[in-house]
């Protein structure tokens, strides 16, 4: 391909993904591919062409978030008070999740499956946090994200989601103990 | 309206239903109106006319099941062992909601604010049963049965979503407690 072909490909490539962005912020993760192709000015095909899939969309929108809560785990990650570490990791990815609409979809899209998705780079980089945190027994990264992915899911039609997820994700840290 | 019309308008109303279980059962909650319509029959007005909105399809689908809980709540509260009758019937609500497609949505859609909406009802049947089961301070039907939604919508794309929400389930029930 030309240079200039090149560039002009570059260029419609970050417009799609200016207007997906802004398409997903305002509708989550059921965002319209069509408003998105109408409002890039550009045919549905050249949407499909850079994100075949709805998982492909969502996941090019986070990438930043994701890779600033990666950063932030590595940050965190050999601190003393390593439980503390993991747990104040743990409410960054719920404020994550409320904030950014269409970042817990596109962790729950991964599943366990896809090896590269967003759910793989945020449990690799969990991984040393959760290891020195030496929680009990089989706690994986994966479930830790997983139960988070769920309560923003579960909260969204709350008047106030983010206190919602808060007061949920503080419940499953302490347990459904009895009282004492 | 004549007796004859009325005794149409009430098949028409089980068919439409019954097709749109199957869809539901199918499809989850995305389950399409269309569709529904075709298979039944039907203009899409009238199954518009049955049921107005997303929510009340998901309603409709799910009230049975919604119903069967309901009554093992009653029939667990007054049993000595409290708080294990709780667990028990949150772990009977997970396992509805992985079993049946569309009834976790149905919850979800109503958050906090349709009274007389699932949620509403799940959380006045397990009232008494929370109550008895002591356990620490603020915790409510309502955040228990987020929470259980929140699980069940985020393993959905597991191979064995059932095992997964239970794993899960488990974890918030037990807490993040340092390993013993």
């Amino acid at each position: 391909m030309p240079e200039r072909r090149r560039a002009d490909a570059r260029r419609n490539y970050a417009r799609i993904l200016a207007v997906a962005e802004d398409e997903v912020a305002a509708h989550g993760a059921d965002a319209s591919l069509e408003q998105i192709a109408r409002t890039a000015g550009v045919g549905s095909a050249t949407v499909r062409r850079h994100f075949p899939t709805r998982r492909a969309l969502l996941e090019a929108v986070s990438r930043e978030r994701i890779e600033a809560l990666c950063a932030r785990a590595r940050e965190l990650t050999g601190r003393d008070d390593s439980r503390n570490a993991l747990l104040e990791w743990l409410g960054d990815v719920v404020a994550y999740c409320v904030s950014a609409r269409g970042l817990a979809a596109a962790i729950a899209y991964d599943g366990p499956v896809h090896e590269n998705g967003c759910s793989a780079a945020l449990e690799e980089a969990a991984e040393p946090l959760l290891r020195s945190a030496a929680l009990a027994a089989d706690i994986t990264c994966a479930d830790l994200i997983t139960l988070i992915v769920g309560i923003t899911l579960a909260t969204e039609h709350y008047p106030d989601p983010a206190a919602q997820a808060d007061r949920l994700f503080r419940l499953a840290v302490a347990g459904l103990s009895p009282r004492s």
